[in-house]
């Protein structure tokens, strides 16, 4: 089956997180990404745990699809090989601090000279323009700056940062977003251009609901735990033995909540009969909820309240996860044959396309594993000249 | 300035937030999205506070970029007007329940008789196919069921949604990547095709890190406060007034930090001279570098630590998000002028691009404000027709 991407030529320049997501993405739909890594460490990432037979489980779930060449952009010859590739590149991706590819003269106003097609993206914590556009920033800065960890966790509690990337990741999806459109605008134009996403922006945009609440009232949003601020119940709850999501949205389904936990008087009861009644006496409808489930554990009121009708869900635990029916039946467990690392699991392809599916076609790249296939393909040098490359330390 | 996507015609048939953002993504580089609403009542999102006016913030937060047209698509000619949108249109994007739009005869299969290029998205809880896929799914079990929940929050506490709507809005992001891929696709095809976006997929792929440490090591995440796994210290600390962000990921850093704190024997104490050792014993540094903060507030903190060369950031509420000065210079709060509502801010558009540039240009509609504008402009509808199916129930 074709892929959606697969004329796009990407050079992936990033480390870590943001800028090595936004490749993957590409890759995972098809693109031809080349990773870019210094000579000797390599990404950041490779040297983060845990590790299969030596190599970075992290590294290598978010490189997959991409084949590898190291460079030393410092050594003449190594900038002049990624000006050359940078001809060759519909895309290239890097996340350095604003400033650090222009200091190597290899920033977009030099490579735009190379190649008017070429799409430049660039990710940072802030961005390239305003006063923090120097300043480091981390996953846990992003989600602070930006606001996410003053709404998330539980009332009079401490600011909680999300358990996953949030931060870096919503930046990498909105990197592959300007990208794509750019690629698009490009058929009409034939031109290229410098795209700049900042973390802190892209937390900024995912707030959505707590900004325009905000906006709309001047009330600073607080940490709501894990309550709706407006329909109740709609939250987590205990039971015998964890927790259970439920999602009663209306009377009706409150009604044939109330039936399933054997408790029907709850619906009648003047403080739980309308919605407003029960979002303002959440705690103590949460607490004869959670009474009335305290005899049984998550799985036997999962079933009664589907068998009810009534919107319930586990709170899955990262094994429960993978182990799920429905993972299992959208691929969202790939395999992988790694040549060192072994046969390895890592997440699928969560973009289902019907005629150009794409799909983890390769495991991530052994630090300058494709330098040859790349240097003798795409550039048409000799295995000769880059063993000479290599021996001068521009590889 | 021209804007990326300006030649992309897109229907948005969806509701609520993870369809509406992926479409408001797509309007805010530059698309012609089409909202088509139902009579009556529309997006469901109109009903959620707070009002401006009587208009509803969280709907015209996601809404702008878009005209407004309402249809009923149960009635065979506002059915019929739908199939010669379609016929004009590039991408049609729906979150409703799998086969909802099929059983109204404008499904993928019926819509693409229509039109060969067109690209239809469907966003839903679980994806279109698999045991799940008739479950109704909102956020709060988008984020428990994919895993996210039980990685965030503080040790031995209850699991913790995230306050931002992450489950919905990675969805749309990823939506919003896998159409412009198919307009890329299309560009060598001709062809469309149908998309396929599950909330739970997108939920797998965002736990990335989380994954990788569990296929690789059979260890359950748990959730870490907001403590780095392996990087001490790295996280949020208290002050005499709040708290502030501390991201030392090396032994220099760590020393620079206990000078400007007044603590230089730390750096050499056994117990933290090391990254390992300080990471072994957490805890005690944390109590450490607090009381050592307890004599401050926070500002005093982040000066002391940017002169110091630390990297510090503070845990902004939404209000000082708002007020920022990068925020600002990012152009990352956009004034609108609502006809009912008024003068409104809302967030900005965080893909910024040199050539392209997207901007909210216009306010999100109020409900079928552009039916007769669509209908005679796009369609070729007289005014008179227009009236008559109005008249009919038709719109």
């Amino acid at each position: 089956m074709p892929q959606s991407l697969e004329c796009l030529r990407v050079l992936d320049l990033s480390r870590v997180l943001a800028g090595p997501y936004c490749a993957m993405v590409l890759a995972d739909l098809g693109a031809d990404v080349i990773k870019v890594e210094l000579p000797g460490t390599g990404d950041d990432a490779r040297a983060y745990g845990p590790f299969i037979k030596g190599e970075s489980a992290y590294y290598m779930s978010i490189n997959r699809n991409k084949r590898g060449i190291t460079l030393n952009l410092k050594h003449p010859e190594g900038r002049a090989l990624f000006l050359r590739l940078a001809r060759w590149a519909d895309v290239v991706i890097e996340n350095y601090r604003p400033g650090t590819m222009d200091r190597l003269g290899l920033g977009y106003a030099d490579l735009e000279k190379e190649n008017p097609r070429l799409i430049y993206a660039a990710v940072s914590g802030f961005g390239a323009t305003g006063p923090y556009r120097h300043r480091p920033a981390y996953d846990i800065i992003a989600q602070g700056m930006g606001g996410l960890m003053s709404i998330t966790g539980h009332p009079g509690g401490p600011p909680t940062r999300v358990g996953a990337s949030v931060g870096d990741i919503t930046a990498g999806l909105y990197t592959a977003v300007g990208i794509l459109a750019a690629v698009v605008e490009r058929e009409r134009s034939g031109r290229g251009q410098f795209i700049d996403v900042s973390m802190m922006d892209c937390q900024v945009s995912i707030l959505e609901n707590a900004i325009s609440r905000y906006l709309a009232t001047g009330q600073v949003p607080r940490p709501l735990g894990n309550h709706h601020p407006s329909i109740t119940p709609f939250s987590t709850f205990k039971t015998a033995d964890g927790y259970i999501i439920i999602a009663a949205g209306n009377n009706e389904v409150f009604g044939r909540l109330c039936g399933v936990l054997g408790v029907p008087g709850l619906a009648t009861d003047p403080r739980f009969s309308t919605n407003p009644a029960r979002t303002q006496n959440r705690d103590a409808l949460a607490a004869a909820l959670e009474t009335a489930m305290a005899g049984a554990g998550t799985d036997h009121w999962l079933t009664a309240l589907e068998a009810g009708g009534v919107p319930a869900a586990p709170v899955q635990t990262v094994d429960k996860v993978i182990g799920d029916p429905q993972v299992a039946a959208r691929d969202m467990v790939a395999e992988v044959d790694h040549p060192v690392a072994g046969h390895t699991k890592i997440p699928g392809v969560p973009v289902k396309m019907s005629r150009t599916q794409g799909r983890v076609r390769r495991p991530a790249p052994t630090l300058g594993q494709h330098n040859e296939e790349i240097l003798t393909q795409v550039l048409g040098l000799s295995k000769a000249q880059v063993d000479e490359l290599r021996s001068k330390g521009a590889l």
